[in-house]
């Protein structure tokens, strides 16, 4: 499990007053490079050789809005790691309290930079095969 | 059944040279509008009376990328419609074959500018409660 | 010069209730896409051979905001071409009354796809020597 | 003087493969939020009690390009503090070497819920008054 602080932006929120749905979204991409990070792999030097993980899906339940200048701690853990398939949930948190404001899912797959479906390279694997479950 | 067509922007691309997955949900929601307006619904003015339709859940899925410059055609669907609960399905298509990139979901509650759940004004709740299902 | 035409986004607006700041950049760069398709320059196909024409500086004054579901028109123009500089001016107004919503301005560089600067194919760089100035 | 750290975000780049000019302006805005903080102003209690500070223009000058996972500092600057018009300056500098990427600039303007210019409640321009300037 990792968890990442931010502090809520104004250009996040819309007409309605609160962070407009999409903006979430980014906030679960930034939570999941920093998993990747506390576990040595750095996303941008993967995207620099060659491979991205494509999202395939993307899912988002709101329970309660985000307002602008809210400090937020997104909690992200993977969930399932297949050679051609990542799946990662996240629970977005109100803090000081931890309020449950939003809970997400996106699936993953390795791809080369013609979009072509691949294997992710063997360190990427091994670490990924090693790192979901229970107490991570 | 609306359609919102639209071409894709340079900034709604990401560095892995394709549309970024969180910039969708800007275009269901688009289209989401649109389709309000060809049944006479404005959604400005139904904010402008102090009534949100609230994004509870968002689902996405991306079958193939959309690209810079492409001309795409979003199409919206009203599948369920009760008096504090609607739900719209979406297919992204790329244009002039109409080959389906994406397909989404959105589910939504009436709220006051509070942040309460209310019930829609009688003329919406009728609107919509004849234009869900088979042809629409 | 160009017109286009285009229907603000709610996610385009901000909790001010009006459209964000940083959003109108987003439309420049939209009009100056139809402006360079206009005069048979594909954006997507100069950057697709390795050439793109790179942000140097942005300019946005704003004299009324725009809202959710306006009409809008961001007008496009030219100003100087030189081999490896050019820059547009913009004015965006509120359709259906022309009301001038802001003014802008970008400069651009051509450069290549490691970020260097270099000359513009010779075929753009004609098109862009004769179109910028008085009626264009 | 204050400093926002932060790190980009996958969804700030575009097809370039570097930040889109756009971002920049929501880095700015969320630097002067905090520098407001540091100095005892809350911003989001300003705009809850009916004031905001609109953006009347802003500038940027580009000179080199962000990249997804920089770790940048904005520093931000109160330049001129009159009781209906602020200007701030910015430097976007690249960690670790503190490289200058970019500056910028915005002007402001008080307003109330319904877009009227006003005055800033008085204990937000004396803290103002004495907030620009040489050290600050």
């Amino acid at each position: 499990m990792t968890e990442l602080l931010l502090r809520v932006r104004f250009a996040e929120t819309d007409r309605m007053g609160i962070v407009h749905h999409s903006r979430w979204a980014v906030w679960l991409e930034a939570a999941r490079v920093e998993w990747l990070r506390e576990r040595g792999l750095s996303y941008r030097e993967l995207e620099d050789s060659g491979v991205s993980l494509a999202v395939t899906s993307l899912a988002l339940s709101y329970r309660a809005p985000a307002r602008f200048d809210d400090e937020l701690a997104v909690m992200v853990q993977l969930r399932e790691a297949r050679s051609r398939r990542f799946r990662f949930s996240y629970r977005v948190l109100l803090l000081p309290d931890r309020e449950l404001l939003a809970e997400g899912e996106t699936v993953h797959v390795p791809v080369s930079s013609t979009g072509r479906a691949i294997r992710l390279p063997p360190a990427w694997q091994e670490r990924l095969a090693t790192s979901h479950g229970g107490g991570n």
